[in-house]
């Protein structure tokens, strides 16, 4: 039997819209069949969520096509049939034999559907960054022909600005955010375990807000003394103490758009050194807020943001923030100093006030933005401060 | 102030020992200096598990050094003294412009220190696989006269055959599973939206069993009817039903180490078809396990589950698993005809029944075991049967 269409996320002209966008990047660029691998695109630019790409697969975007025809392992059909606008016949499946195979893979049958769509003679755009090195040796050497041109990141920046529907995703998204972030602050307590601290808060993540369940679980950072200098560890064995910190870097997720927040919790009193140091951040994040609006630049907003810290007396060496959407962070620009890219509205940002100090002490802050004509709209509520918790007698 | 070091999973006789081996593989192929991309390689030879990889790193092992370097944006060198069994001397940071920068990144920061340790001009193997194409390029054009080697999974082989210590973590982690895998009998119910359970399943994942917390949370998959013939989604908005099929993918993971399991459920009765097919998967995974004993071929095992099936009248195309231990997935051999790979006491296999059938029907079960001289020894306690749940009135 087939398996039914799942209500649609977005709808045809959506997806549509994207991929006109595409097209004519591909024009632009004299590209007839481009090859998409990154899998944040894939998703932009069909629906798809599955978590397939640990395994070769694409999808092709054929420039007088209306849709791109996927390319998935056999037992991934099922789902690309469930969760995309595609129509049945552009969605292929290579067989079980192209894996762990020595000679052939998935990319073969890929580069098979190239030449059976005549393409092979033209330009071949292909996202080099995400595809491995033996896979780009393939396609020059099954295309011998083809003038083959790397698109790499062109759909990602594609991405940056967001359609009101995106927009209201990542508002649901939010909203999740929040409400785990309130959870945190109810189970970090002083002999409580970090795990079950965590699980409180991922189990927030999972079960959603105002009706709309998370869609699936982001990265989660949990540094507490002494690991607040770190920025990528998920949560220790340890058990909260008084006088513990917290960084917890967050996200809720709908439907791959993902809102992430970070906050410092402190158990007890903050040090004078956390409350001066959280007190800048503070200032440096808001002076990048009421920097950002249509018109501005990346760097303009980073340049606000680092005045106002060293007005405090506090450095920091990493950038202000990311645009997020898909699956967190888009890599294009950046909220650092030189970073010309000018701010449009629907573009989305991680303003992210993260210092890392000392190898054992650091301080985040951060809020989820949309760009507007006039400046921002802050996605989340939940209360922009250091986040003090009771200790235990 | 320096960060302490934390309470180390392994002693530093262990990481020596992987070290020890992984040159003896250097010295075979004239390598001087080997530059490790693949994250769970560098976790496997050091402890980190910080998860910064979206960005450039690199572990470099010089033959004649008892210790590797790990170079790391800076940010991250704390994560790296507090978690890895190096010296403070082997925790290199680069700076902040690397990140974000068009002429140079990260790589430029691993190639500086190839070229400082006089390795330059001898063999550097790298791990093609696991780099961008435009670094392999760039290894190329700064280390003109080094001897470029293609290392790619050279060190998941290593990997295949664990330790007892690391044996130990796996149980730990099947516990946890095990524990999971209860907690989702006990909630998937009719009328529970699929996001509810999850947060239950997630939440035990992160507590963990026996006084022993997740330490992450490894990927986690719940295909429910109408979604049991896709393999790779998470969960979706629905809400469970009467006589819904939930087909379950869920793993435990202590430190990295990541003990999969799979379990269908039935909310009431089972269909005569799927309880057909599951017996005939059950029979399939018990020949595959009555196969496995060291000396014996992946392909051994494949072709007795292939037989059992057919006994049954069942067909399986995927493989009948593959190899598991730090996050998961290793991508070496396959259980699957004509791998010819011998079985070694202490391999760990995710042995998986996961059939998809039609695009509307699948079943999956499975067993995380442990290879033996004698034969096997399966990791998890969960009952290995089909889930019966209750219905709603």
């Amino acid at each position: 039997m087939t398996i039914n269409k799942a209500q649609q996320v977005f709808p045809r002209a959506e997806y549509l819209r994207r991929l006109t966008a595409v097209k004519a990047e591909m024009a632009r660029r004299q590209i007839d069949a481009l090859v998409v691998s990154f899998d944040r695109n894939m998703n932009y630019l069909t629906g798809y969520t599955a978590r397939s790409g640990y395994i070769p697969q694409g999808l092709v975007v054929l420039i007088h096509e209306e849709e791109p025809t996927i390319i998935l392992r056999k037992m991934d059909v099922a789902a690309a049939h469930h969760q995309t606008f595609l129509s049945r016949d552009k969605v292929v499946g290579y067989p079980e034999s192209l894996i762990g195979s020595r000679d052939k893979d998935g990319y073969d049958a890929v580069i098979d559907f190239v030449q059976e769509a005549g393409a092979a003679n033209g330009g071949v755009g292909l996202e080099f960054a995400n595809l491995p090195p033996a896979a780009v040796d393939k396609f020059r050497a099954r295309l011998p022909k083809a003038k083959i041109v790397d698109f790499t990141s062109v759909i990602t920046w594609i991405r940056m600005v967001k359609s009101d529907l995106e927009i209201s995703l990542m508002k649901e998204a939010a909203a999740i955010t929040d409400a785990a972030i309130l959870r945190a602050a109810e189970v970090i307590r002083p002999g409580v375990r970090e795990a079950d601290a965590a699980a409180e808060i991922v189990a927030t993540l999972a079960r959603g807000a105002n009706g709309k369940p998370g869609t699936s679980l982001a990265s989660f950072w949990m540094n507490s003394s002494p690991r607040t200098g770190t920025s990528h560890l998920t949560w220790s064995d340890d058990v909260f103490r008084n006088d513990s910190q917290v960084n917890l870097e967050i996200a809720g997720v709908r439907y791959t758009y993902t809102a992430p927040m970070s906050r410092t919790f402190s158990i007890g009193r903050p040090s004078d050194r956390l409350r001066r140091v959280h007190e800048a951040q503070i200032a440096g994040l808001e002076a990048a807020l009421e920097t950002i609006r249509a018109g501005r630049t990346c760097s303009d907003v980073a340049q606000a943001a680092h005045r106002a810290l060293a007005k405090h007396g506090v450095e920091k060496e990493s950038r202000y923030g990311y645009p997020v959407g898909i699956d967190w962070t888009e890599q294009t620009a950046s909220l650092k100093e030189g970073d010309m890219t000018e701010l449009k509205p629907n573009m989305t940002f991680h303003v992210h006030l993260g210092n890392w100090i000392d190898e054992d002490f650091g301080v985040m802050v951060s809020q989820c933005i949309r760009v507007t004509e006039a400046g921002v709209e802050v996605l989340t509520e939940a209360p922009l401060k250091l986040i003090e918790l009771p200790t235990a007698a």
